[in-house]
């Protein structure tokens, strides 16, 4: 079986909603994508480990990249290196401690990360993951997850809508929460060498345990589904804008970020890298056509808004 | 002025023949490429301490990027952090301790990464540099440095030859360093992640001070003066050979483990980001275009041979 069998109800409710979130953004992705450039790649683990479905799109109409991936996989801690770099992780959630020689684990999340062929249409990222570790003692478990956009153009008001369904969706829960984890999302998407943030930002979480279980799965739910919402008006929008070269070299050009970010800061990038984890599934996440050049200069000399918004974040909503 | 003073006889030695050899390389590059291609870039540091003059070619007949950079620099040591990070450092070269309160330093170095535009010539990287570091009580210095060969296709006969030069050039100093530094360079330029080492190597060493300055400035002279002649029979062989999109994807997709190697474990990188160094000079190693696809078996099938190599380093010469 690809997916790990989850171990509780919550895991089987984290899993469910995963799964049908990512059949619902496929099958919209495909109303404007060719069938063609859709590849379903189904993964596992050894030893019953688990494993994913990754939706893949490559060199589409609408899409140069993008992965719509899932995955389940449960397992024991291995090694004491395994054990050592869990227990401090384990340190952000403030429980007791918990052996882990005996525990074992399961995981579930979805990750999306789409890079457009349209540079008017911005890169968009979108995680959302549960994880249980049952030792013979006890349970610990939690949330975590998020949703950005890296523009390489501006449309202010369809950044503004981005920001207003996220928010929506996190007031339903607490109205306090989208002011905490738009912060942590700017804080988290930066590049120091830059002096730059990734893109404009959205919300970004982790570690989510102090509420109920059913608190937080609200909160993941109600994220996942304002995702279309949220993002295909950019389609809808820019889909069939021309654009010309200078347009795509100014698009590959930022990509390099976008490259830079994840394997010099991303912290998932550096777990699955640590933990051995599926190199295809770690770098889904990179654009397929990116530049870097000496003199940006330039470049960049004509795009100085979009510099000083991701210079500096600002509020959306 | 752009290049920091030299504190001491090798100091100005090393300075001398790092500006010579930049100028006798650029020169004979430019027998090949296009003066449009070419950038003399001039830059110097805040406060006096030093700077560097960067050669960039890019999108040339030749060249895709390429910089031969020089750069000399000094200062003393700012903050606590930078402290630490240099006195780590520093225990590598199992020298007495100092104190680097009143401590004042002198680099300097030729840093030179060449991306051909022609995927049947390899990239190639060298680099060698000169550090000092006086105190009241003592001071300290040290040779680094290197030059290894990222082919896209191979040729044996020039990757022997390459090696034989750089074999050639050691030997001179030393019979046992040839072995030495060539079996290091290929444990450095490994990707863990992909089980694959950058290329086919070449050679690797640092904090060399065991020997007279005489001694080791000998090496990296005859090591950097090999350049060319080691180099430029790929550029003589390959520079009109046709090539297919299909030899440019090969070319741009290989370019993406050279990016993941610069950004996920070069110490160069790592240590110019730290210091909070000069972000162009850092990234010019980068390649213009690079390309990362979701299924590289689509593109490694026909590859087999290359990958052969750069999975387990053989002996050249």
């Amino acid at each position: 079986m690809t997916l790990a069998t989850p171990p509780s109800a919550m895991a089987q409710k984290a899993l469910d909603f995963i799964s049908s979130l990512q059949e619902t953004i496929c099958k919209s992705f495909l109303t404007f994508e060719s069938k063609e450039a859709f590849f379903n790649d189904v993964w596992e683990r050894p030893h019953n480990m688990g494993g994913g479905i990754s939706c893949i799109f490559e060199d589409g109409k609408l899409f140069e990249k993008a992965g719509v991936n899932i995955s389940a996989i449960s397992g024991s801690f291995g090694s004491e290196k395994e054990k050592a770099m869990f227990l401090s992780l384990l340190k952000q959630l403030q429980s007791p401690a918990i052996n882990l020689d005996q525990a074992q684990y399961f995981a579930t999340g979805i990750s999306l990360v789409c890079h457009p062929i349209n540079p008017f249409i911005p890169t968009t990222h979108m995680n959302y993951r549960y994880f249980e570790i049952q030792s013979s003692e006890s349970t610990l478990w939690w949330f975590g997850g998020g949703c950005d956009l890296t523009p390489y153009y501006l449309d202010l008001k369809l950044i503004t809508h981005f920001h207003q369904c996220l928010k929506a969706a996190c007031d339903l829960i607490d109205p306090h929460y989208y002011p905490m984890y738009k912060k942590a999302c700017d804080t988290y998407f930066y590049l120091p060498h830059r002096h730059e943030h990734r893109g404009v930002g959205g919300i970004f979480f982790d570690y989510l345990n102090k509420q109920s279980q059913d608190h937080y799965f609200h909160l993941i739910s109600a994220c996942g589904n304002t995702f279309l919402e949220s993002y295909l008006p950019f389609i809808d929008t820019y889909k069939d804008k021309d654009y010309d070269e200078d347009d795509t070299l100014w698009q590959r050009y930022r990509r390099g970020r976008y490259v830079e970010f994840n394997l010099l800061h991303d912290r998932g990038t550096k777990f699955g890298l640590q933990t051995n984890g599926r190199i295809e599934s770690i770098f889904m996440s990179l654009p397929k056509h990116v530049l870097w050049t000496y003199n940006e200069a330039l470049l960049t000399h004509s795009h100085q808004e979009l510099l000083n918004v991701i210079s500096s974040p600002r509020d959306w909503v």
